[in-house]
């Protein structure tokens, strides 16, 4: 068996990496067989589609939007060039579409409209995270990349809300790259936990690239890189004399703790990484308190997530920081979120058609739809309603204007500017609906004009 | 709140992807500070890390190796490039380290000897999946991206092997791009599928990259964009005459069947997406039974599981092919694989030294480690050893050279040829371990004297 596998055909090692050229094809086929077939079929009206999630996953509340920053960076970078389109074309499935189509893909540019909630924003089932409207063909080609960025990062600042919420204040740092699906979900995960409220990474090249505070100091490895324990804390605290945070519990955490000491008031820390860590936390804090170091801060880590810190912190544990790591990154207990994007209005003609899926279970709702959140007199949110785009509401509206024509609006907002801003949205988020066992939904009604809508498109079935 | 967020100073958009030059940074933070601890402590020594599971996740009774290919790309190029070295010589934590860890950083290539289990190989718990042997430095600094590569791949390739497994020779194919965690995650998980026995991929940079078959038809944004379904049907089968793959539930799936039946002859499959899927199979089949439609081929989809085939066959459903998505690229059920990499043995002056960590509930095993794999009478795999690197047995040996020095010994091989390779190991690992309730662990034991080493490395706690 082996001798088949050595034995095989020279070729470099892939490394699957995306970069600007061959976003074109980071899609589903079935997306660029349909554009071919709109363009064959001259059916490229314009049409509006929306990127929401049907239902919230059992166990989230609410979900913080994410993700819209790299939705864009492909909205403008989207280019189909000579390399790809000419696999394309030499792909059987396409050998009775004209060259046309093709020559249409070399020129292509999303030049479409793009309404979006902020990123940070919290939201809600069947709310509009994004609306697009263009020609058939560009705001089709569009859905898989954006469902893929918007789905994960969404997913991932909603989790890491919760967890930062359950930890009441002290501080949540990341530390899920090694266990993200695959390199760039580390550095797009490490995104989203920022904006969902963590105080730094692990991940260096995010903390490069957005400006987060890299957080790390050693692994059990360094310890056993040692013959003797306490040598390599010494060796650890000469080469880091500010920033030693020793990880004690390699051997025996009680031990650890009490070699971690000896290195005096210059000790910054100490992590916690196995056992019962609210035991040991307080038995490490007595230890470090009797031997004056009050000022040293404990870290736990070790398969956290917003229960088990819930948890921790009920029965007293001496934590003053988490780093949160797999469960965090894959939001273990939800690992997908379901985020769809449907067809809602198409213009034919000069007159907008309300367009609807009757799908068991699956069937969406017409027509280009606006979210309206409501404040209560002390600032609170209230309630949702979803109506149409041109209702007149006293709530705020939701989407706003992100690109006209293919051309970016606004500026881009940083990570912390969006951070702060899904702090301001969780502060105005009543409190029972961040309760880990949190049973109410919160209250999102369709407008009456809406509702009349869709029960005409359901009676009338212009579909 | 809008207005502070759209008034926020001027970036471009982040694309986020790694390339070959951000390699550097898409670590964790404290490999990076271990190894300047490393190198300013001159704690180089010769060292040998083994990547490996600690226990298979519940409901895996195996995994299938896979990634091995994209870790090979990360070793061969991983360069510190000088605008990633002066953004790291300027984080506050390395302020006391000297200019010639960065100098040496410059320079850096990983020259280490790398074995490794093929890609498509069978293995279970504890055995290891890679062992690097290189300096110190060297073999910690890779320890995140390896992780992060190998734990997913592994994750998706078992998942997929067992969906393909429940599909019981229908063809599998992977619908998941939209739900994977991030653009790359979809062609990672595309690759992964592919070599855990799917037949092809929506995905089409997977399938440009790697050979896989790209699988796709329409959505059912497709039938929507018609005023009239049949017309939609009708349009799609002028441009893909070859490939008419009708997906027939956007209005009611029976109405659709009868519909697509209209086509007559050249239609070659409908897809069933929602509703009662069993029953509908059957009477869609009928349906087309009866139009003397006999070949044409029934595709269902809508978030499928290895569960969910099996009780769809049980029950008789008519089905030639699924469309597996999120459950298969997010692993849903088990969305993460705790694999780890650890320190097992260091050269100082010439003698090895075993090192473990005692850890609660996480120790290791130290020594240098090999899986050995043996056979029954029929070529069925019996059981496995984990022993030491030169103990002799009658078994396979499951690590095989791979690199030696930095170099590549041996050609990487296809996907095709790695597909073959897991089909090969799972026809034989007997049925009882590929069952889905299979309750039973494949026997995986410690030889006497790895058992005798670790025992001793216990006793004389010479870590």
């Amino acid at each position: 068996m082996w001798k088949a596998i050595i034995n095989m055909p020279s070729k470099q090692p892939k490394s699957l990496f995306l970069n600007d050229k061959n976003l074109c094809l980071t899609t589903d086929l079935y997306q660029l067989t349909m554009i071919a077939g709109y363009f064959e079929c001259e059916k490229n009206h314009k049409s509006t589609f929306e990127l929401f999630v049907r239902n919230l996953p059992e166990k989230r509340t609410y979900l913080i939007a994410a993700g819209l920053e790299q939705a864009i960076h492909y909205l403008r970078e989207l280019r189909f060039t000579d390399e790809y389109l000419k696999y394309l074309r030499g792909l059987p499935v396409f050998k009775n579409v004209s060259r046309g189509f093709f020559d249409y893909l070399r020129n292509f540019r999303f030049s479409g409209d793009v309404y979006a909630v902020p990123e940070g924003t919290v939201i809600f089932a069947n709310e509009p995270i994004i609306r697009i409207t263009a020609s058939l063909i560009e705001a089709q080609i569009i859905e898989t990349y954006l469902l893929s960025i918007i789905n994960y990062q969404t997913l991932i600042a909603s989790k890491a809300s919760r967890v930062v919420h359950a930890s009441g204040g002290r501080e949540v740092i990341d530390f899920g790259t090694r266990r993200a699906h695959g390199p760039q979900a580390g550095v797009l995960a490490a995104r989203a936990c920022f904006i969902g409220g963590c105080a730094g990474t692990s991940n260096v090249l995010a903390a490069y690239e957005l400006g987060i505070p890299p957080i790390g100091t050693a692994a059990h490895s360094w310890v056993m890189a040692y013959d003797d324990e306490y040598e390599s804390y010494e060796d650890f605290h000469k080469v880091f004399p500010d920033n030693t945070i020793l990880l004690i519990d390699t051997y025996d955490t009680i031990k650890g703790a009490r070699l971690a000491t000896k290195i005096g008031k210059k000790l910054k820390g100490v992590r916690l990484d196995s056992g019962n860590i609210t035991l040991l936390s307080k038995r490490v804090r007595k230890i470090l308190d009797d031997a004056g170091l009050g000022h040293v801060k404990i870290t736990a880590s070790g398969d956290l997530n917003e229960y088990k810190i819930s948890q921790m912190l009920d029965k007293g544990a001496c934590i003053d920081s988490f780093g949160v790591g797999t469960e965090m990154v894959t939001s273990k207990d939800i690992p997908a979120l379901g985020g769809v994007y449907k067809l809602v209005e198409q213009e034919k003609e000069g007159i907008s058609m309300p367009k609807m899926k009757f799908s068991k279970d699956k069937s969406t709702c017409p027509a280009k739809k606006q979210g309206y959140r409501f404040l209560n007199n002390k600032g609170m949110f209230r309630k949702d309603i979803i109506g149409l785009v041109d209702e007149e509401f006293d709530g705020k509206a939701l989407l706003l204007p992100v690109m006209k024509k293919g051309k970016l609006l606004h500026k881009i907002p940083t990570v912390q500017q969006i951070q702060k801003t899904a702090r301001k949205n969780i502060s105005k988020l009543p409190d029972r609906f961040k309760a880990l066992n949190c049973k109410t939904a919160y209250p999102v009604t369709i407008s009456k004009e809406l509702r009349q809508i869709r029960d005409r498109t359901i009676r009338s079935r212009l579909y």
